[in-house]
């Protein structure tokens, strides 16, 4: 529960209405009740804020008068709402050690961390103040997880690698397993150990059943603010720059470096030793074939069609080049071309 | 072991053949022996009976007389088949609470409920009658599973989330991870707390390795009878209608929402906040770039050619709306558009 | 630490240099310093050599000149390099069975076996000589796994299943997973139990979260020497020849068959009962929709481009057929088609 007042002092924000008005949760606009927070973003919508039973609605200045209720005003209110939501729903913080854990004794153990049930942590692990292990989490040895930092049940972090401050990790994911290097020995293939680490700054979440490999020699480098969402994978020596976001279910090839404030959409495939400028945006299921050198937004794909109309369409795809020459020939003849 | 006569009965199946003969197990057509029960569900491969020596054979009642010995009769044999290998190939019943678990006191433990070896289940959990636990299984406090459901090894289902009866989980899946939802606040990300949860109804099977978020405001709900295959995405506050098929690979983007009946294909990607209608079927790999708002199959991509082929057709491609221009000025020009 | 003559001898390498010289790990050739092994396999790049400081260089004949210090020389360095690295970083061998493990009475534990913290162990599992398995994992009943194969932490390996001599199978892989197996009743799915198993040959590598499904009647089969990367998803009764190689997000459908030596790239999908030959390549994100009877090099997509120019380009791709069809009017028009 927070007052109206308080939540208006914190996050620097204009109240108009009852400061003693209290708010325990945040709702959509359409269903948020008097104890409830919420948020119109888009003015367009502002119609809607009319019908509002919410306890506070967080709007643009230009929208507070539609407001019937308590208004919180922002300029961004989509911002003001995520910070108003972190004090309404902070992550529950546990602390000890449960009693089936596996810790090694050679752990080191920061003040206010909590291990979960049947996890296991291995030799010379340092665990800062505060980090968070869920249930069935496996930490090989020598790793090292910065302060406050969450890893939620049944994550795997692999020998030597280094997670920084502040970091929330889901379930399921694998950070640190073997690059897939391989040298061909005839028909046969080769393992390359593969000696790097996972090296993650601060700030930095990662989805659920995500997978990050080590590096073949030198690091796999996840730098502060980068957000990854689930089924992403990050091969060996890739490089992701700050505050870069990307999707779920993308793959990102060996060896390829991803600039800053990159966002990277759904499904997108990344081919190995590529570079990806800062501020670039890749739309979804793009297939990134080659280096993107400037800042922009790039797509590739046929879109969506009925599958009638799509068998004959793909069928000429696979006569495009010979289609372009036909059409070459006729405009010789013509010379339209001119 | 089951009797043709039991099988017949139970399945309301014609038997042409004998009653007392039993049957262990099911096979495929071309290997399967005197205990093994198989099927033919494609009349045009009528000719294979003739070699076979199944102990039974399910077919069509036009393909009965082709059958050299046991035949059960059934308007579609495939379904007939899975429903007789159900019967012979019963999920193994386990019961009892493996030593090593980790289970709060205040888990409400069903009549017949197993729970597998290093699983961890939280506060305040209801496992109904017959629900079965797979070893190293987390399930977080405040967790419902309907009863029957079975929840292989290595599954996480996070707080809060509510599966139906009659589910299975298969392993590495995790459900109620936090959805990907962000503010922007100049060149960093802001989190927005995800809060809603993850409601699975009854009957619905999920591969191995999926991911499905919990709602942000609101919760993620996958409908009765839905199926999903290995490696699905589901975003925050994606709707699943009942009875909708997902083969491996799909991610689905939040906030959309599929009908019922709709099959999708391996590896498709569905863009965020669309609607899928009823009925919709979607070929494998497509780009769901807008809501499919008619029933109907819908399909992408330029299918699969020699690389050398493909290199120059994809250069075209490029030029393609240049290349519709240039043949527009020749319609224009020899007025073949009239 | 290894003398550079020991290694010249064991690998049957020739050794320009100081064979009692002493190297302790790989490094890539930029940063190898004295205690370093590195190697150049592209002589275009040969200038690079003279600035090394690496302890030693493995280098074709033709660059031996150009080593300022020890150069080790091979026909194909990266090939020598795997293995000298092989030699400087072995696994980190245990053994013994960590007191958190649970592992059934019944299990067969081979010399040098080690067993990790919180890992089950089901019964009637043969763990054959010098088996490694991490923290976490779960093996289920009537497992097999062959002699020297590492299972990393957290992989799941479900009843019935084989793994063959000397695989790695890394973290978060799942093993044996029931295959998408459904028959349609009206609008439901009813089960199909797969009864069959996943039989994994020797020397096969697989990435981290990974899946394996289970044959619905008989086996989903991995020969020898195959190579799998993070995130792929192999359905029911897939067959994979030896010494395939598959790419990181490949998912590939039920009953497929892939002959020997091939190479898959990232995120390709490939459709369901097709045949691809020995020797084809697949390169990234392909669209595999049909058989590859010919061994060469197949490819699918758009390529990648601004979203500007795609817009247009993929609007014209739905026209495709129509633009095809005007082309052809225009061309009998003009006879240009003779």
């Amino acid at each position: 529960m927070k007052r109206l007042g308080e939540l208006a002092s914190t996050l620097d924000l204009d109240l108009r209405g009852d400061p003693d008005h209290q708010v325990e949760r945040i709702a959509s606009l359409d269903t948020a009740g008097a104890l409830e927070l919420t948020f119109l973003a888009d003015s367009r919508r502002r119609g809607q804020l009319t019908e509002s039973r919410a306890g506070a609605v967080i709007v643009r200045p230009d929208d507070a008068d539609s407001v019937p209720g308590n208004a919180l005003i922002a300029p961004d209110p989509h911002l003001a709402f995520a910070r108003a939501a972190q004090l309404l729903h902070p992550p529950e913080a546990r602390s000890g050690i449960h009693a089936s854990a596996a810790v090694d004794e050679s752990v080191q153990v920061g003040h206010g961390v909590a291990i979960g049930a049947q996890a296991a942590i291995g030799r010379d692990v340092v665990l800062e103040e505060g980090v968070q292990i869920g249930a069935g989490v496996v930490i090989e040895d020598h790793v090292t997880v910065g302060a406050g930092t969450i890893i939620h049940p049944r994550v795997t972090v692999l020998a030597g690698c280094v997670l920084g401050a502040g970091c929330v990790v889901h379930s399921g994911t694998v950070i640190g397993s073997d690059g897939f290097g391989y040298a061909r020995d005839g028909q046969r293939w080769e393992r390359v150990p593969q000696v790097g680490n996972v090296r993650i700054g601060d700030g930095v979440d990662i989805g659920a059943n995500v997978s990050i490999d080590r590096g073949a020699i030198g690091d796999t480098v996840i730098e502060n603010g980068v957000k990854l969402d689930n089924q992403v994978h990050i091969a060996h020596n890739v490089h992701i720059g700050e505050n870069t976001a990307i999707a779920g279910c993308v793959g990102v090839s060996g060896s390829t470096r991803i600039g800053r404030c990159c966002t990277i959409a759904g499904a997108v495939g990344i081919a190995g030793h590529l570079v990806i400028a800062d501020n670039v945006h890749i739309t979804g299921m793009a297939q990134v074939t080659k280096s993107l050198t400037e800042p922009g937004i790039y797509s590739s794909g046929t879109g969506i069609e009925a599958n009638r109309s799509w068998r004959r369409n793909v069928a000429r795809f696979h006569q495009l080049d010979d289609i372009a020459r036909r059409l070459r020939t006729i405009e010789r003849r013509l010379k339209t071309d001119d």
